[in-house]
């Protein structure tokens, strides 16, 4: 295991997203949320992705200094064409949209579609946060390894959901998972490192349970969360990602995500600092409570991730050898000096 | 185990809430869904609940022949006062709102406050799916039973969601489901029948592990679904069903469900006939994979449900002796002939 300092790694993934092609701006965008993601503790949505992007900024399938296009916007919604762009570049514009819509309408729902992979989802519902909404982001993300509950096959995406809202003297409260038992990225990261999958993320190509990540990659594929509940949202990605947002379903799918984005304004339904005092409640209370056998004590969802942030901000990011070595071949190839990590 | 007819069920249960007070139509309405909830094999939202619904009324907590109030309506949202009337009349009102608000905005965001039980969403959300929508409706729901993931006390509640979207072909697909591991009423039904519950639904008042339904009412609590996901999910709920409708959370939380419906309109983001060809598709690839061990079919989501309907429409609704005769003895105490039961 490597590590970099978050600001040399952010430095060094602008410069190949430059040499890339794209500008400053855009290379700026995509390392940021790329190195947060890292620093997040959530590695499968960071640097990991740079060989990926690369590739298919080279196959034409990623086009940098796209525009976006905004094809419809009736009433609360609207509709974007991401033009093969960068996800997080036609993400971030589809929630600013949401925002927009939602401070006249009171709520904003936005849809991408021909848009690529937009990273880690909280980036955007967070960005909802800020503003005193909630976020709410749903994925119909690319692949079918995911098999259907009762199934053995797959055919299905993992799919992500996210949400995020705001607290006052609290940061967000912020939601961020794949519907599949597993981000295929998770998969991809234990298999780099070596490890192991806990029960009940995968089955082999001939249906049996496994702990094996190699097996996913060998005709296996993926189980929901939480059983028949996770398989019911994952189909709900499939409809509001994929074929309300025109991103297509299954075997039809273009692009890597088709994306639905919508911002609950807060001060349509309450008064914004009532609202924020109850989940300040909330979260105090839930913080007080007695932890389980063999928990330390008893988290919000995003207190992992910004704990983590903490420690990395400080400590250095931790990179697996493999994945490293793949990003070094990357920049090498566009003359960039690889930054030493330890 | 007795069964009874359903339209004997119906037309008892009418003359019940009749008794109790309400005008007809609101009498027809709450039985309509209570039955169709049995019919569906949700018994744990169906005429189970009267004792409780008559023992509301009789203590005033809840007052027939409400009219909800809109108290206010901007732009795509509205908010609603259900003056603590029958749940099932005031989720009726919003979810009708929040589809006219998205026949003209695009979407339809509805709150309801000071709201009683509403049943079982999927009532609700199949309205939007016949409008060609995507609905969703996210539930505050009353209790502190829940553990928070990582915790040993119950302190959140059951809070449940559902949504669903239309094909043409075939029936809507709708997902309803708790956020914890199971309903509340789910494991009162198992308790009344003297089974066990699955392990993974519950702790008892120690924190351990348990499948005796009876420690829940011993101040156990119950996990959330799917672990830390269905924990994030859950306080999604509190905070849009609760905070933001202003029914207020944990403690502070009023009336029985904090309700909040979307409505989205396929027709502003898509094609309509397209989006159904899409569910179309999906729904037989899925139909059409192999089933894992032990399977004999690949179901969707709501499959289960209308097919004991199907099943229950012809052979009866079955109730158990526990439940059957606290309901009858509410009924008899209305002076109310009781149907055969076998």
């Amino acid at each position: 295991m490597k590590s970099i300092k978050h600001q040399d790694l952010l430095k060094f993934t602008r410069q190949v997203f430059i040499a890339a092609g794209s500008e400053e701006d855009e290379a700026g965008l995509v390392s940021e949320y790329l190195v947060r993601s890292n620093l997040c503790g959530v590695d499968s949505h960071g640097v990991i992705r740079i060989p990926d992007y690369i590739r298919m900024v080279k196959d034409g399938s990623l086009r940098p200094n796209v525009v976006p296009k905004v094809v419809s916007s009736k009433g609360a919604t609207a509709r974007i064409d991401a033009r093969l762009g960068y996800g997080q570049v036609s993400g971030k514009m589809a929630t600013e949209l949401a925002i927009e819509k939602a401070k006249k309408y009171g709520t904003g729902t936005v849809a991408v579609f021909n848009g690529n992979h937009v990273g880690r989802l909280a980036e955007y519902t967070l960005m909802a946060a800020e503003e005193d909404m909630i976020g709410i982001m749903m994925i119909k993300a690319y692949g079918t390894i995911v098999a259907p509950w009762g199934s053995r096959s797959g055919l299905l995406s993992t799919s992500p959901i996210s949400f995020a809202f705001p607290g006052k003297r609290h940061p967000p409260v912020v939601g961020d998972f794949a519907t599949a038992a597993s981000a295929e990225g998770k998969v991809r990261v234990r298999y780099n490192r070596g490890e192991k999958v806990p029960p009940g993320w995968l089955l082999d190509a001939k249906g049996n349970p496994t702990e094996d990540p190699s097996d996913l990659y060998k005709g296996g594929s993926l189980l929901t969360f939480g059983q028949w509940k996770g398989y019911a949202l994952n189909l709900l990605m499939e409809a509001a990602g994929g074929a309300l947002t025109g991103a297509g379903v299954l075997e039809s799918f273009t692009g890597l995500n088709g994306v639905l984005v919508l911002a609950i304004n807060i001060a349509f339904f309450s008064d914004v600092d009532e609202f924020k005092d109850k989940v300040d409640s909330m979260i105090e209370q839930i913080r007080a409570l007695p932890p389980a056998k063999g928990v330390r004590e008893v988290l919000l969802p995003g207190d992992p991730e910004s704990r983590e942030m903490a420690k990395r901000m400080k400590g250095g990011i931790p990179i697996e050898e493999k994945t490293w070595d793949k990003i070094a071949e990357v920049a090498r190839s566009y003359g960039i000096d690889v930054p030493k990590a330890r």
